[in-house]
């Protein structure tokens, strides 16, 4: 099932997509809900980021030849930063340019959206609190992220975490684990090509590794890292990140205003 | 003034404190409120954390004598990191101790409360988008921060980030400059003492530097960096840190349950 939240005539809402048609659901997909069986068709919503996280977790180096690219060894421990809610934007939200880089990256990721609060969530039980899978586009400013030891500003800028444009709740690590094809293109042009089997730590260590320290809630989103390819956004371009399985999120990179 | 947040019999609401009463507001703190003249003795109520923040942004090395202890440069710019919601506890709530660190040291902090949304905000408006100033424990898995590059888990754990006891709006951006004495005690013991003058990075150019990049809402928090004297906590603990002009945070340390 394909989860989107979406707003018509400034009302914001969920819906099961169907085709070429959302069916709005009556409750919250962190609960219980139907579907109301109102039919919306697609190109008439706005879809919106499809979760409202408290917070995302980003895993650095999770792909052995991105890790690489950029010099770095592949680390033991998986690399944990935050990105802010206030980044999160969704399908079809513009990627502003920020004023103090001159280099910023895309980075395609699988995103988890965590379905239940949860802590030190063993690794069998990990399938158990997530609510499904969207794509992620973790929007780096290179420059500053070379120039300042923690990420906050590189990684956290306003518009740097576009999520959507669903959440495909059918999809488990398994299928993760067994390899997912992820793409990014810029103006159509593919620049990342890699497969979530290529993760160096899957879904389970990362979401044990996590919450051994920190308490997820519902709607928070891990971010898996990104595979090789990264590479300049200018401003004009549209990027588009494809997960096999779930869609494609395109955003469009604008001057800051 | 001083703005509490307060529980009483299940029900939450903040409050202005006047000696050792609260006189209870209606209103939020954010917007307009007046003193509703109901008071309620504030050894009868639990002090929560005074604001809820969306997040909070920390800033290391912002004290020399820090930086050179734990044998660090001092920055040429900030450096800034992410502490998540999860983390935020109140005044008189344990620091549960995290299971995957054996040294987790106290670091006490001046607090930054933002007023109002706000972006790019410029240096003479700075004083306009804060509501006052509290205490911080910016709590620190030391022994997780040297292993791990960056420092979502080993700043970012469950209850890494008492606040409080309540939001003073009288001080300026000029009285911090001026210089609060910081003080942390462990077990009523001296272990911090500093001046926020120290400060490498004045608060007005550390939310210059910092809406430069993010947006912050009403009750995001700037940590504005640790005095020299960080050491261990150990489980039974009480430390409390006091800054001149705002009040004392006391938190204890608990075995994680």
């Amino acid at each position: 099932m394909r989860i989107a939240r979406f707003s018509i005539d400034g009302n914001v809402g969920f819906g099961v997509v169907e085709g070429d048609e959302l069916d709005v659901i009556k409750g919250h997909p962190f609960a219980e809900f139907e579907r109301s069986g109102q039919k919306v068709p697609l190109d008439k919503v706005r879809l919106l980021p499809p979760v409202l996280p408290n917070k995302v977790v980003g895993v650095g180096r999770n792909y052995a030849e991105h890790a690489v690219e950029l010099g770095n060894d592949v680390p033991d421990v998986p690399v944990t930063f935050f990105k802010p809610s206030t980044s999160v934007v969704g399908p079809g939200d513009p990627i502003a340019y920020p004023s103090f880089s001159e280099e910023v990256h895309h980075e395609a990721e699988l995103a988890v959206v965590i379905g239940r609060m949860c802590r030190e969530v063993p690794r069998e039980r990990v399938k158990d609190v997530i609510l499904g899978y969207t794509c992620a586009n973790d929007v780096t400013a290179r420059d500053v992220q070379r120039r300042e030891k923690q990420w906050a500003r590189a990684k956290g800028f306003d518009s740097s975490c576009p999520l959507g444009p669903w959440v495909e709740t059918e999809l488990t690590p398994a299928d993760v684990a067994a390899g997912l094809a992820i793409q990014c293109t810029v103006n159509g042009d593919q620049r990342q090509l890699g497969r979530t089997s290529d993760m160096v730590c899957p879904i389970e260590d990362l979401i044990v590794h996590i919450t051994e320290a920190m308490t997820l809630l519902p709607g928070d989103v891990i971010l898996t890292g990104t595979p090789a390819g990264v590479g300049p956004l200018n401003v004009g371009d549209e990027v588009a990140v494809t997960i096999e399985g779930i869609g494609t999120l395109t955003n469009k990179v604008i001057k800051r205003g």
